[in-house]
């Protein structure tokens, strides 16, 4: 079949609408119409060069919403006009890493996933025979694209896709980081970098859980308004601070962070994060994304005395357990989506999407299919 | 009162032994005789002068056993004749840090210990009418010594002074890093960094709880016996890995390890520690002390896939509590102690366990008081 899609034909070089070929699903596999799709910083990190990984021409996207529109043999769970989210962290529930309950990092289809192409090695995107690359598995940027089974979640019918396309990634990242990774308990105290998409949800998740302080940390003061929206407490802008940071961050929350989340992806704001952690207890999970190379470095006294480091990946969410009750917390009114969504684009205004995140005028960018 | 000790005069030069004097046990505090006490690499550190805390004239010394000889006013938990094991991080069971479960750093004396005073701001030590400072709040390098009454573990009294002495330090740290801090579950892989005292007791530790692989990584062969008799399954020396020390033990580990623990103190082992661990949910535990200044560096992807960077003081352990039950597993058979107490020596002949220490012919010293 034939399908619209934004191809990024290179590393830098806006996104081009085409029609392009899609072949339909095989074993295993559901062809989706996506009918609306977030623009995330992992894409424009794709887009830009910097992602040593990123492959081209590819098509992009991996923050979905659409509805089963048919399915390969062998598939199971879903039917023809079910709604799904894609995954780009899909759960096959079989791995060593599923049977883990540590871990939500299933690794089933991880190397071709990572290649651009499907598990069986072979891609369903093609333009003028040329072929094209898949991207996180999910392809969002197309109309139409191509999935396994294991990575896609079931959700009601009733929830709007221009909205849950957030839960693909941002929302789910942020929140679940709060409720998978650190398990952060009612009245802890917490210290949030980055007040960006990810640093809200983040917000809202510790204010869900019954967090007492929350305290967001950015350079950007036209940030606080809405943070204080999502359940923020405490705004600290580094540039206003005199002295160190840390300490500052310290006495504020009396001791350190019970648990700190790192939202921005820069070294040296994840070893404040990490440092400005309660001796004794404290944790700081890193969600930001480095740059490639990037080293994180601390003296090791600060974890001896009882601070740990980790990191999250998707939240640490079994995207077909987690992901349908993150929808329905939504459609119940527990979380907050709307407002993050600022705005609104046709697939033909994607480019836009991207200027407005370099600008910084945009929380998400969310383009609905016609 | 008079009492025999070996004192630090200065960073760097031999200990001297000398006839001190030692004032009485005021409110709250306990006069102890020790019988024998541990030379342990900390006491090292802080005569080398590379402790940027350490203070002169001090009598060392944080490894020790004895009796109760007196007690002071208020004193309800412990009499005469008591036996005791010394803590030098003690359990108030009252400030936040005991409170909360999550720690064993008790805060209440924190300040004035780390200062080489007792609680009210004093010292119980002098020679010739000139203040000498304690040192890890115990000083078991003098025959008799007053410790807080929070910081004396009661210990059973069949149990041999020159052996259990050793669960002050080295043997409660390594075994409570693995049950304490990591939690190591049965079948997990462990790797162990530095076939050292706290190494060994960091294998018994992990073979005690039901491990699968208990790896042990040291530049000298000579390790490997002890090592093997304690518990190690598997001897990585890494003079003898060609390539990379990292992908070696994730593959010996089918993966990576589920837990590691660096008991050497260098940065670069502290990274491999971490980075073999397994993606998704290895933990490295740091115990090792590293030199005043160093810091550890790693990518930020390495706890973004899931891995986790922790460290422990005293093996974790709530001294009051824990320590008594790890003297009844001793005693009990369900731990062993002696084969690495290489040598026992007298209080005159304790500089010889240093040099003993530094020429890597010793797992531990114990010196016995006449």
């Amino acid at each position: 079949m034939k399908t619209r899609a934004a191809v990024a034909f290179q590393a830098g070089k806006p996104l081009s609408i085409e029609e392009v070929d899609l072949d339909g699903p095989k074993e295993g596999e559901v062809l989706v119409e996506i009918k609306a799709t977030g623009i995330c910083h992992t894409d424009e990190f794709t887009l830009s060069g910097a992602d040593p990984e990123g492959a081209f021409p590819a098509i992009l996207g991996h923050e979905g919403a659409g509805v089963v529109v048919d399915v390969g043999p062998g598939v199971k769970t879903l039917k023809k006009g079910d709604h799904v989210i894609p995954l780009y962290t899909p759960e096959c529930r079989e791995c060593e890493y599923c049977l883990n309950p540590k871990t939500n990092l299933c690794q089933a289809i991880r190397t071709t996933q990572g290649a651009g192409v499907m598990p069986d090695g072979t891609s369903r995107f093609s333009l003028n025979g040329e072929k094209i690359l898949h991207y996180m598995g999910t392809s969002t940027f197309a109309n139409h694209t191509v999935l396994p089974e294991i990575a896609l979640a079931k959700v009601r019918e009733d929830a709007p896709f221009d909205k849950i396309c957030y839960i693909g990634c941002g929302v789910t990242t942020g929140i679940g980081a709060v409720i998978n990774t650190a398990k952060v308990e009612p009245g802890s105290n917490v210290v949030v970098f980055g007040l960006g998409g990810i640093g809200l949800n983040v917000i809202q998740g510790a204010k869900l859980v019954g967090a007492n302080m929350i305290v967001g940390v950015d350079l950007n003061p036209a940030k606080k308004e809405m943070a204080e929206k999502f359940g923020m407490t405490h705004f600290v802008n580094p540039k206003e601070v005199e002295g160190d940071l840390v300490p500052y961050l310290v006495d504020l929350t009396k001791g350190g962070a019970d648990y700190s989340f790192e939202c921005i992806g820069l070294p040296q704001t994840m070893r404040q994060a990490l440092e400005c952690c309660h001796k004794g207890w404290g944790e700081s999970i890193i969600i930001g994304v480095a740059g490639a190379g990037q080293e994180i470095s601390t003296r090791p006294f600060q974890l001896v005395t009882g601070r740990s480091w980790r990191g999250t990946a998707f939240g640490g969410a079994r995207g077909r357990t987690d992901v349908p009750k993150i929808v329905d917390w939504y459609m119940d009114g527990k979380i907050s989506i709307d407002p993050m969504i600022t705005h609104t684009l046709t697939l033909d205004e994607i480019n836009k999407g991207f200027d407005l995140m370099h600008a910084g005028e945009s929380i998400r960018s969310v383009v609905v299919y016609d």
